[in-house]
């Protein structure tokens, strides 16, 4: 099945792919991996934004990364790559957080349990997830990837 | 000489590899990469908390690096990937820091002085290392590794 | 053209490369990737220190992340790989911010516009950009990169 296939299987629709906020591209492939650049949460168009802790609930806070995750997908469609992922290989998590918050991993598994709900055990990856004091636009979350594509 | 036994020889012993704290895997091998996630610093069975500056000293800090820096070598051990290593490519250090607390790379030098220790130029890698307010279970420091292996 | 002739085209004058502040290198070339160590900004041989924010402004944070570009350089041209440079991969952006700051993107684009000024389409990269509450040294932004090189 295509992941395309797979999505509409699932009834996840992809949101728009986002413009970079800057000067920089949102995908670059060298030999068999695409690096994703760091991605926002839109939800219905609007972005996420806060620190989790007392400003910002845990529940919200996985949806947010969720979006991010979405946003790495869409991406990769944007670029006519969906159907070439092989393996979901790195994702890197930066969860706006309170200094006393600590359940940045929680919140990552937004973007994680959607690759492997996509993907399978190919949607099976390695992962750092910290805590950031501010993100850009003032973002709730911020994931980027490295993905292994088929040739 | 193995990796296994120059870790006898220095007289190291590996903690038991954590399992991850979320939705992801301690390591994925694309090509001849290795991308291991982010590893909290566990003593004795014990995570090392807090941030570097008044609540946690320096050499607290560079125990827990060394710490982390362990964990990667556990969760290669289990992946059946130690004795393949070929190089330590890059090291990842974040490091739960006091607003005014500067000393992010000393703190950092623990992971990596270990990886030297362990595998000599073959140890040498490239590093970011940087301050964040609070990581996973208020842990001191989180270090990810990308590792090249020998076929 | 080389890129050094193309530097000079442009009046670039790299710094000296920057003697890691501890125990890592500055790069390590793996297959066809070079991975940079995150570098600081030192202009005209001072570190470029503070938060953005009220501490610091954008336009010097712009500055201090374009030297963070070109130390990037500086390491490469230092390894003898400048003229070797096929694509910038991926750009690792840190800024320290203070909490309320969220124009990191903005200041980012001193490296990433660098990239592009150099290397025209084969500058354009991946990118992610962050806040954090402090950096080595005190240093205002921190950038590591992914770069592949000709063989």
């Amino acid at each position: 099945m295509t992941v395309t296939a797979r999505l509409a299987e699932l009834g996840i629709e992809l949101p728009p792919a986002a413009a970079p906020v800057a000067s920089y591209v949102p995908v670059v492939v060298q030999g068999d991996l695409a690096f994703v650049s760091g991605q926002l949460p839109f939800i219905d168009g609007t972005l996420v934004t806060g620190k989790l802790g007392n400003e910002l609930g845990v529940e919200r806070g996985i949806q947010a990364a969720r979006a991010c995750g979405l946003m790495i997908l869409a991406q990769l469609q944007a670029a006519g790559l969906l159907d070439r992922v092989a393996r979901i290989v790195k994702l890197g998590g930066f969860v706006a957080s309170e200094g006393d918050f600590t359940d940045q991993p929680r919140i990552a598994n937004g973007a994680s349990d959607l690759m492997v709900e996509v993907f399978g055990d190919a949607g099976k990856h390695a992962r750092s997830a910290v805590g950031v004091p501010v993100l850009p636009l003032n973002a709730a979350v911020e994931v980027d990837a490295i993905i292994a594509l088929t040739p």
